[in-house]
């Protein structure tokens, strides 16, 4: 099988797929008199035509290092961020589109705690995949009434590895 | 001064100000092959008139009780969800609006691990309020260009304790 190595999550590595939010440089402000501070407005949110934004939580089954991944999903329609509601790091994968819209070869990264992410809409990602318990997360995504997953199915999986 | 008494967060105690948002009871779906629930669109979200959904972060000081609570917030164009990134406890302090739109006697929660809090709009409600470190929360509010924000400070400030 392909193997795909896990990178560590940065900003700078992710940006074509999507947003990490995270507390990290310079906050945008500082509120409550002094006590806390403000990283403002870090994710590109979208909900599409005819969609809003709706508040979810998931919880899933951790999963545990090597990984087979043999699809991939997207939401053509909006974005989709992840908010862990612990500080455990979890597994984040994407694909990038080619010229036909399926996805590329995969990449892998790894969260350091505290670290969410926002899809784009569009971009091909993996399912939620927590490496601990509890799997726990909030998902701001778009609510509507027209479809929005595409999933595919890789012809031969991939092994995501360390 | 005036007692405010820590009462345990609950979705009822807490419907006329907003939605707890937590894995409780029946989820509504179950994805990704039977390893994830989704417990789907729980918050009512609004974003007001010329408003947009932004996700920002917020990482305040632990506070240590009692506190000494002086001041209520609200927000009157748009909801705001609090999310915390990590499974400790924190302090959410509401208080009813009385006729003049004013805020009454105000109530203090505390949350359980998991918990996240959505105020409705115009809920009078006091500031972030973390008890252990790392005080991080994203924020799910409005982003926009008109006011957003009233404050009122109290005659008399109250204490809030367990």
């Amino acid at each position: 099988m392909n193997k795909v190595i896990i990178e560590p999550l940065t900003a700078e590595a992710f940006s074509s797929f999507g947003n990490v939010v995270e507390a990290a440089g310079e906050p945008d402000y500082t509120i409550n008199q002094g006590l806390c501070v403000r990283y403002h407005d870090r994710a590109k949110m979208d909900f599409g035509t005819g969609g809003r934004c709706g508040l979810s939580l998931f919880l899933g089954e951790p999963l545990t290092l090597p990984i087979k991944l043999e699809m991939v999903e997207c939401h053509p329609e909006g974005s989709q961020a992840f908010i862990p509601i612990h500080q455990n790091p979890f597994l984040v994968i994407v694909a990038p589109s080619d010229a036909n819209g399926l996805p590329g070869a995969p990449r892998a990264f790894l969260t350091s705690p505290g670290q969410c992410v926002n899809y784009y809409a569009g971009t091909w990602h993996g399912v939620l995949m927590p490496l601990h318990t509890p799997g726990l997360f909030a998902v701001v995504d778009r609510i509507g009434n027209t479809p929005n997953l595409k999933e595919h199915w890789f012809d031969e999986p991939f092994t995501v590895e360390a």
